[in-house]
C-alpha cells in the first residue's frame, strides 16, 4: 500500500534472522511504515536497517517484546530453536511466523512446541528471492490456525500474496517443499543444457532466449499430467509416446557421452522411463514415471510384461 | 498462410514416416495447399491422409521421385538409413530434410552420406508436439547449407518458425538435445513435485496450477545463469547462496525420505550442490554446479578449500 495512506495503526511487526531474506523482509515492513524491530545473531547485518528506521534489538526477547507479531528467517529449524527456545516466555501469546525453510514433519513438531508455550504459531514458505519480496511476484505460502492468518493477514500481505493451505502446520512446507523440487529439477535440466551446448563452445547467451521460451512453453505440460496422474491413465491422447521419447533421451545421452559431458544429472529420469518402457508404459506419457517414485502404498501394480503394449518397447 | 491464397505451384513435399508427428507434418502440408506424397512402413498408417488427398505412395522410391522437398520424420537415425539407403539413387539431387531425432554426430554423419549421394541435405529438430504443428507455438531448428535452407524456407515455414542455427550440420541437433536436456529436467522436477504432495493425498490438480507460475517464473532465472556461466563468476550480485540453498535443498530430500517418496531423480543435483559448497562456492548461486559436469577441458580450477568462502559450508 502506498506509504501515505498507511495508517499509524499498522501492527508492529519484529523480524528474527538478517540474512538476505530477513533483510528483505524486515525493509518491506519499513516501506510499508510498520514500527519494524529486527534482531540477528551477527549484529553488523542490522547496521543498514537501523540507519533506514528500524529498532535494533539487543537480544532476541527484547525484539520479541516488542511486537505482537514475530517472524523469524533464518537459515533452518536447528537456527530456529537455537535462537527461539531461550525466549519461549516472552512468544507466549504472540503471534510466531516462521518462514525458515524446512520439512513437514519440522514445522509440525515446532507447532506442537509452540502450543505447549501458548505462541500463535504459523508456518510458512516463502515463494520469492528476495528483490521479489513485496513485488507482484511474490507469493508467501501459510498454515496453521487460520484465525491467527486471518489476523495479520493484511500485515503478511506487505510481503507478496498471502496463501494459507491449510490448518495442519506441515502444509506450507509440504507445498514449499514440492515447488522446490520442480524449480531444481530445472535448474538441473538447464544447467546441463547449458554444459551440452558449451562443449562445442556455443555460449550460454546464446542459447538462454530459446531455452526460456521453450521452458516457459513446456510449463504448460504440468497440468497434462497433473490430470494424467489424478486418473492413472497415461494413455488416451497421447501424441509424444514413451518410447519415442526414450529413444529420443537416449541421443540427449549419447550426444553428453560423444561431447565429454557429464549427464548424470539427468541419468535417473532416463533410467526410470526405460523402466517404464519394459514394464509396458511405453504408450503412454512420460508421466507414468511418477509410479516409481511415488509412496509405495500409492503406486499402480506394473502392467504385464507381456501385454501388447510393450511392442515398441521391444524396439533397439 | 490462408488457402486461398496458396499458389498452385506450391512446392510439392513427400513425408516420410508418418508416426504421431510424421501425420501432423503431413497435415499441416495439406492444409496449406502443398501437394503432398507419403509413406509409412505400416501402410495403415497413410490412410486417413490419403482420404484428406495425401498420394499414398507404395515404396519409398515412389515417394521420393513425388516431390524436390522430402522430408523424413521416423523414429531414430537407424530407422532413418534403414528406410532412405536404398533409395539413394531416387534422391540425388533432391532436397532432403531429416526432423528425425539424433545426436550431432549422427547429423554430421549422415550429411556425408547425403553428400556422397549429392542429395541436398539439411538436419532439423522439431520444438513442438504434434498439436503444436503449424501453431504459432511450433519453432524448427535446421542446419546445413543456407542454399538449401533459403530455397525451402517458406515451404518448411508452413511447419512453425523456421530457425536456421548455422552451416554445421550437427547445430540443429545440439541445440534440440539442449532444450529437451531442459525440458526433461523440469519434467523430473514436475514428477518428483507430484510424487511428494501425493504422499499426503494431495492431488496433483491441487498444486498444478501454482506449480506451472512458479515454474514459469522461475524459467527467467535462464539469463542469469547464462551470464554467470559465459563470466566465470557466480558470486557478484547473489541472493540465494548456495550454502542456503543447500540446505533448503536437504530439507526437501528429508521429506521425501520421511513421507516414502523415492527422491532419486534430484539426487544427483544434491550431491553437485554439495560438494560445491565444500570446495569454496558456497557465497555463490547454483550455477557454479555447471563446473562439474562441463567438458572437462572448460572446467574452472576448483576454490580452495581452505578459503573464506567455505565458512558456510561448515555449518551442519
Ligand atoms: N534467499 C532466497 O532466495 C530464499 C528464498 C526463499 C526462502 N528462503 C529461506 O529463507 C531462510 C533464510 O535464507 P537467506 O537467504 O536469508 O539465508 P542467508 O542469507 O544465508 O542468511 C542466513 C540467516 O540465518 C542465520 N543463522 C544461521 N545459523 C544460525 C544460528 N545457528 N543461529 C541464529 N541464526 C543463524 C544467519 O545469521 P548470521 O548472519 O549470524 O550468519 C542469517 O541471518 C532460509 O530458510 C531459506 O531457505 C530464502
Ligand atoms: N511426438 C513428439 O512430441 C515429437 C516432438 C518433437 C520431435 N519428435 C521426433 O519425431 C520423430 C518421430 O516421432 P513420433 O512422435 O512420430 O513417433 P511415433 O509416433 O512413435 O512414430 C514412429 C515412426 O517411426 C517409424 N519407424 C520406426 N522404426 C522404423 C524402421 N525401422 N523403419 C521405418 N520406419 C520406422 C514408425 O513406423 P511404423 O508406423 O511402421 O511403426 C513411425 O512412422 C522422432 O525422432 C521424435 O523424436 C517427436
Amino acid at each position: 500500500m502506498p506509504e501515505s495512506t498507511t495508517p499509524s495503526t499498522a501492527t508492529p511487526v519484529t523480524i528474527i534472522g538478517l540474512g538476505a531474506m530477513g533483510t528483505a523482509l524486515a525493509n518491506a515492513f519499513l516501506d510499508a511504515g510498520h514500527s519494524t524491530t529486527v534482531w540477528n545473531r551477527t549484529a553488523a547485518r542490522a547496521t543498514a536497517l537501523a540507519a533506514r528506521g528500524a529498532h535494533h534489538a539487543e537480544t532476541v526477547t527484547e525484539a520479541i517484546a516488542a511486537s505482537p507479531l514475530v517472524i523469524a528467517c533464518v537459515l533452518d529449524y536447528d537456527a530456529f530453536h537455537e535462537t527461539l527456545a531461550p525466549a519461549t516466555d516472552a512468544l507466549a501469546g504472540r503471534a510466531l511466523v516462521n518462514l525458515t525453510n524446512g520439512t513437514p514433519k519440522q514445522a509440525r513438531e515446532t507447532a506442537s512446541w509452540a502450543a505447549d508455550h501458548r505462541i500463535d504459531y504459523l508456518d510458512g514458505g516463502i515463494m520469492a528471492i528476495p528483490p521479489g519480496i513485496a513485488t507482484p511476484d511474490s507469493f508467501i505460502l501459510y498454515s496453521g490456525p487460520l484465525g491467527t492468518f486471518e489476523a495479520h493477514r493484511s500485515t503478511l500481505e506487505v510481503l507478496g500474496a498471502a496463501n494459507h493451505v491449510g490448518t495442519d502446520h506441515g502444509l506450507a512446507s509440504l507445498h514449499d517443499l514440492a515447488l522446490l523440487t520442480g524449480m531444481y529439477g530445472m535448474f538441473a535440466g538447464i544447467l546441463q543444457a547449458f554444459a551440452l551446448i558449451d562443449s562445442e563452445g556455443i555460449p550460454a547467451g546464446d542459447l538462454a532466449p530459446m531455452l526460456t521460451n521453450w521452458l516457459t512453453g513446456m510449463a504448460h505440460s504440468v497440468a497434462h499430467y497433473a490430470q494424467q496422474i489424478d486418473t492413472g491413465d497415461y494413455e488416451t491422447g497421447v501424441v509424444s509416446n514413451l518410447a519415442m521419447q526414450s529413444a529420443g533421451f537416449a541421443n540427449l545421452v549419447q550426444a553428453g557421452e560423444d561431447q565429454g559431458v557429464d549427464v548424470g544429472l539427468l541419468r535417473p529420469l532416463f533410467e526410470l522411463m526405460r523402466h517404464q518402457v519394459a514394464a509396458g508404459y511405453g504408450n503412454g506419457d512420460v508421466a507414468s514415471v511418477i509410479e516409481l517414485i511415488r509412496r509405495e502404498e500409492r503406486r499402480q501394480p506394473a502392467k504385464s510384461p507381456g501385454a501388447d503394449k510393450i511392442t515398441r518397447a521391444r524396439r533397439p
